[in-house]
């Protein structure tokens, strides 16, 4: 993401996102024994702390640092990767072996409670019951997302307004919830809260579909991971629906009958064909163009509302 | 538990109860789908709402009533039962079928998920830093306390110690912010936090202590499944590490050979046999002991003390 390198220049960041490993691995590292060990694997294969970047440039320039939002935010995250991971029985994330894969179904599943129980804990540190709210609703959200996900599973003629609402509490309410954080902690909070709220709604959607369309197109060098994982796992994704409305004998395949890495990457090829991934790549991109819009009708200094629009931006720029 | 019934003529702890079911009746079904179906089972499975009844003794009688604490606490507890039979694979719970057993691992795992999440929003609705910051160690503390059961499982040589510290982790701190919640609640709140929610500590050790004597001592009719059951999990509890003390042949035996119901029941008549059971259910009356103690050194109601009282005595009577 080099449209994110230029963020880095908001005045303060720097040291935000400093603070911000330091605040994660503390609350990791609180305790001894195995949650120590396995959290820090979550830790270090957590990335790039987009969601905290989010909080902050949300976040009105002067205000206290809204730094327990941004810790609060990131573990919620990383609780729900470490869940993800167990129910695809997943061996890697990023090219990182997964806490399912080192210590076990049972410790994953504990750690990630804790995780959870840790971001809310830390959270309240801020004094600020708007804040637990948001994110208590952006969890519940999550995992409803991910139930939806084990429902329709394998279901091909999922339709699009479904997936679409999936990947909105799967992925963008805790976008929306981190910017809603960020914009509650100016004094008096800005008056923008939903604005805020829309706008990194309208990029997590977009973060998702772009994610979903990197395992259909890859290449494994960018992603970590071979083509095809969401098919593997019966997760149909915007590619494929689009696709089975241009390719009748892609509408035919029934899903399940793909078991081999070898036969997703060939399904891959054909999404491919049909010309599903610029469609798909498009829709992203009309919510990149919304989230800039939202953000026009909100009050901000001038340099967050660019570095904001550099955030919309770069959800995109891994495809560029 | 007919020490309870006397609690019950409690002022206001009637309608206090009849609200809390129908709040976490709207908790669970918030949303349709899954959701609602498998957590309205949790509910179903939830048993004796002990942790919210201890909420709302500890609350100054007259203060408003602290009931989205005990739903909070609740919620917090369900969480962890949903959890707990994923990762022991239980079919049953109070002879009921569990989440795991109906909806399936995956469903279960994101149900459990999606309590957690709720009991912080309705905790939040209190306005009250202090609280979901007690909620959050509680909740933490039982992810801690499910790592080092699954860590020591099958570890016949466990010290009592560290099976003490497990229980205070998996039950006790939950039982002590329950009271914590509670005394948060007066206005002013209650001076006493601390010795609060030691006295909740020490009933949730008592509890936790029998409950394990119950697993051996049976019988069936009173427990809702077959004796021995930690045993086949390989969870070591006080009455086995009481009774290898007293028998060199029972502390020979190694857990994993133990793989069939019958075996089990074998296995806790040789317990039972040491006298283990009549030590560890003293180790349990002491921490009663001590629960009252501590009450004495608290600003109460005379009629709060004694329902306090009575809920102490109620965790031992189950086995009177």
């Amino acid at each position: 993401m080099t449209a994110l390198a230029g963020i880095r220049e908001t005045p303060g960041l720097d040291a935000y996102l400093e603070a911000l490993e330091e605040r994660l691995e503390a609350a990791v590292s609180s305790h001894r024994g195995t949650v120590a060990a396995v959290g820090a694997e979550a830790l270090a294969a957590g990335g790039k702390r987009l969601r905290p970047l989010l909080v902050y440039l949300a976040s009105p320039p002067g205000a206290p640092s809204p730094l327990a939002a941004g810790v609060a935010v990131e573990l919620v995250h990383m609780a729900a990767l470490v869940h993800d991971d167990v129910l695809d029985r997943a061996a890697l994330r990023r090219g990182q072996p997964t806490v399912f894969a080192t210590a076990g179904r049972d410790a994953a599943t504990a750690t990630g409670d804790f995780l959870f129980a840790r971001a809310f804990g830390e959270l309240a540190a801020t004094g600020e019951p708007a804040a637990v709210q948001a994110l208590s609703a952006a969890a519940s959200a999550l995992a409803r997302g991910e139930l939806m996900q084990r429902a329709d599973a394998w279901r091909a003629d999922v339709p699009e307004e479904r997936y679409l609402d999936r990947c909105t509490l799967k992925t963008a309410r805790l976008f929306d919830a981190a910017c809603r954080l960020g914009a509650l902690f100016g004094d008096p909070p800005s008056g923008d809260l939903d604005e805020f709220g829309s706008y990194g709604e309208r990029i997590g959607l977009a973060f998702q579909i772009f994610d979903d369309v990197l395992d259909v197109a890859g290449p494994v060098e960018r992603t970590g991971k071979r083509r095809g994982t969401d098919l593997l796992d019966g997760t149909v994704t915007l590619p494929l629906i689009i696709a089975r409305r241009r390719d009748e004998r892609l509408a035919a395949v029934d899903l399940r009958s793909i078991t081999e890495s070898g036969e997703a990457e060939d399904l891959c090829d054909r999404i491919a064909a049909t010309g599903a991934l610029e469609t798909a790549r498009e829709a992203a991109l009309g919510h990149v163009d919304e989230a800039k819009a939202t953000l026009r009708r909100v009050k901000l200094a001038d340099r967050r509302r660019e570095a904001l629009e550099l955030v919309a931006e770069g959800v995109v720029e891994r495809y560029g």
